[in-house]
């Protein structure tokens, strides 16, 4: 669960963080040695300058998960989480209750989605992977993706 | 004053959101015709993508002053409020009640100081201005600001 001796406001405070600097992510990597060839891992992540992780610390003592490093790409650090159970165990229900009030909120829910699907293990199956896949896709439109749905799709064929 | 009929938590969650996406900014902009030949411009914005200004509507709700605008630099769209009534009136009590938890809130109180000075139209004396544009070249290190101290205080002599 998450941290519950976080106050109520800091929790609020950081629901609108994450609405600005947050992106809830589901990627793919083809990996030859599974069965449907294509890998899901979905993360949580926010972003932050060097000069104040200060608020990375608090997502990481809040969610009580996930680890802050430095991005490479650029000079600032980021706190993320891959862990499936850490992102529906602590992730979801964090942004259920404290919830997102700009359009990202249809993201998360998208994002959500996916975990409970690959928590049952739909992943595993062809249809299952294939609803991930279309599900993922429709996310994060302002953002570039490596693999659009049709080389997914092409991938699992 | 800001808007009351707003709960706590969305003001927590502006806050937040303020932290990752707002602006505390004072700029300078030599001008001939005032004594001193330098206009002292504080502001605070908020910028987000096009799809996504609800959060915008609840700034300018919540704090009771501003604009949302297209923001021609790129695809996004900005709260402002340039106003000084409304930044020592609405927008500065608003943080300090939901203040800052990461290190902007350096920025906020310098930002802060020189709106008041500002008030007490203490820009209107050269040592009063001298102040200001110390106070503000010490700002928002990060980012690229048009005059530094130096070319503010060749105008300034």
């Amino acid at each position: 669960m998450p941290n519950t001796s976080v106050s109520q406001n800091v929790c609020w405070y950081l629901s609108g963080y994450a609405d600005g600097e947050g992106s809830f992510c589901v990627s793919f990597s083809p990996r030859s040695k599974i069965r449907l060839k294509l890998e899901v891992r979905p993360s949580f992540s926010v972003s932050q300058n060097g000069d104040r992780s200060e608020v990375l610390r608090l997502f990481q003592k809040t969610l009580n998960c996930g680890s802050i490093r430095p991005d490479r790409s650029d000079k600032t650090y980021k706190f993320e989480t891959r862990n499936l159970n850490d992102l529906v165990n602590k992730v979801i229900p964090f942004f259920r209750k404290y919830t997102l009030m700009s359009s990202k909120s249809i993201d998360f829910e998208k994002f959500s989605k996916i975990c409970f699907l690959l928590k049952e293990s739909k992943h595993k199956s062809k249809s299952g992977l294939i609803e991930i896949v279309k599900i993922a896709t429709s996310m994060n439109t302002s953002g570039k993706r490596k693999y659009d749905a049709q080389k997914l799709f092409s991938i699992l064929r």
